[in-house]
């Protein structure tokens, strides 16, 4: 068969800010048996039991039908949920569907023809690593603006002072409580910089469910203000892909629009509606968590390692002696995976997840021999 | 609480191409019980009885986990199906989001920066009313390139006659077999028009199952040809959005670096998988509906209903007297739930999806009982 000769290679048939492209790379999703997995922010907990057994329930005939394309049922429960309208509420494959959609509803790819800000995707760093990576998908501008050295949210004042923060950018993406740092941010000056922000702003709650405060309020309040939530980490639902926004009706119409038709697959659907009815289950799980991640903190710190302050259903620490990467490998070899980033800026610290209390004396046990055979 | 005044309107703050744009509608999901769904081109029959074990099977603690971001031992299986590499395929929820990748991959956003080519996205009309919506969203050019009256595959010297479709269009559609027509195209007319096309093609072969032919060799023997699959219609998996790609290897790695990255639900992994370890089932069922399909063409043909030759389970019909709008709602009044496009160049005609024996006998006898009673 003759292969038509302008095409060899069809690389160049893609974009070309897309060439070049290195894709985001999640954690590693090791197929080997008995090993601890701390490295992805996973709850360590199974579902509740109920939405187990609805769920199951659900695989029958209904799986040959089409979903429900707005997950009607869903945004009705978590509107009485958060004490709002389901037309303040879209759901998504995950919350990373949903961020992938603003980036590309929100900016413009970069171009002569449009003012620089209107391309700017800004985020504080570190962040969640797949924010520069939608940009760059989109062909926008990521704009890394630093934490400072403790990971804590600089203020508005300083923002403005520091020249980097543009409050005109198209979008701005906050984790809140922040990944990787696991440090958590007052609502008060959130809001503060709501106030001061012209473009969409979005607050990532991946981890909410695991602090002190949520910022939901603001984005019922703020018609720019989007809050993002997932029933990932906290509802233990990672495989089955629901995450949603809350915002302003007009915002949340737009973004509809630009959704894939049938976004949610049905048994995601069944499964969140159904653990919105056990949120007591939940909220025991939280407790235990937060208990581990308080054990853990105390524990590396008594051994002189650097803790930040958590938030969230993991911890960033700094090991006493030798260096994060050796000890990703070390803990590997004890059958624990924890989480390590390459980045100059993050290279120094190992991200744990808050395993349940065998996996956090597991870990708390192999450090201890690893410590003691070094 | 302040409201920041720059954002009274929120929808001002979407890209402007996106504030006029309206959405794709998809086919009615009715909460109505006892209503016969022939709207959507869902398959009548579930899913094999295996395929509903292992799912069930499946719901369980590990839901708290990340699914495979790859979809590996999915992708594994439909190599071996297929004779191809694991490299040569993407899967994605559903194949819409595959498709909408696409879009996004290989055609740029109008700009006067770019030849206007670059931005065109073209396909053949009517074909699946979703492509322009994604070329709308993304900003590209959408070309509609009518079919014959025939609903007919154009050969390559009309369509160079023709001078509207456009050999260097950045992407083009072909929905094979065509839907609504139900019309099935020869591979060696795709093949045909494949070696004429410099961009990217895409066989979207989402029927391709009820038809005689299907083109996948081609998307083996091209590197510029992408052949489009999906579980939803014929493998009656539509609740858990499992669709793929087959193309040249460095095509499906372009397209793996902008996917979110966990798109595929870990339970339509597991279906999806389970469903290629019963295909015998399956291929029982593909018989029964051409079966169906055949006597519903005999008996509207019969009544003096236009019929068109149908390789999909659908098909497509004008009705011998009374407008198709009238009969959409006179078999609505009998719960019968049937497609009608308001399109000036459809609305002559009503889909009707190829329903189970008993549904479509609940069809015949009611189109007689309103044919009697006009």
């Amino acid at each position: 068969m003759l292969r038509p000769m302008a095409v060899r290679n069809p690389t160049l048939l893609f974009r070309p800010h897309l060439r070049e492209l290195h894709g985001y790379t999640p954690g590693e999703q090791p197929k080997i048996r008995g090993l601890i997995k701390l490295n992805t922010n996973e709850n360590p907990y199974p579902p509740a039991p109920k939405v187990l057994k609805v769920t199951q329930q659900a695989v029958d005939g209904r799986l040959r039908l089409y979903p429900n394309p707005t997950a009607d049922a869903l945004r009705e429960k978590l509107a009485r949920f958060h004490g709002c309208d389901p037309l303040q509420i879209i759901v998504g494959n995950g919350s990373d569907e949903l961020l992938a959609m603003a980036v590309r509803a929100f900016s413009e790819p970069m171009s002569r023809e449009v003012p620089p800000h209107f391309s700017r995707v800004q985020f504080f760093w570190p962040s969640y690593s797949l924010y520069p990576i939608l940009a760059q998908i989109h062909g926008a501008t990521p704009i890394k603006v630093p934490l400072a050295a403790d990971f804590g949210l600089p203020s508005v004042k300083e923002l403005k002072k520091g020249k980097i923060w543009d409050f005109r950018a198209a979008l701005s993406l906050v984790t809140t409580p922040n990944a990787p740092s696991g440090r958590g941010y007052r609502t008060a000056d959130l809001e503060a910089l709501c106030e001061a922000q012209k473009g969409i702003i979005i607050l990532d709650e991946a981890y909410v469910d695991f602090a002190e405060e949520n910022a939901l309020e603001l984005a019922l309040n703020y018609p720019h203000v989007i809050v993002s939530r997932t029933f990932s980490k906290a509802y233990s639902l990672c495989f089955q892909r629901v995450g949603y926004f809350v915002a302003h009706p007009k915002v949340i119409e737009g973004l509809q629009k630009t959704r894939d038709s049938y976004n949610v697959n049905g048994l995601g659907q069944v499964a969140a509606e159904a653990t919105l009815d056990a949120l007591p289950y939940y909220h025991k799980n939280f407790d235990r968590i937060k208990k581990s991640r308080a054990r853990l903190h105390r524990e590396l710190a008594g051994m002189g390692w650097a803790v930040l302050p958590s938030q969230t259903n993991f911890i960033l620490t700094r090991p006493a002696q030798g260096s994060a990467e050796y000890w990703l490998g070390a803990l590997r070899d004890k059958k624990l995976l924890v989480r390590w980033f390459s980045a100059p800026d993050m290279n120094e610290w190992l991200r744990i997840s808050i395993g349940s209390e065998t996996e956090v004396d597991a870990l708390l046990q192999a450090i201890r021999q690893i410590q003691a055979s070094a």
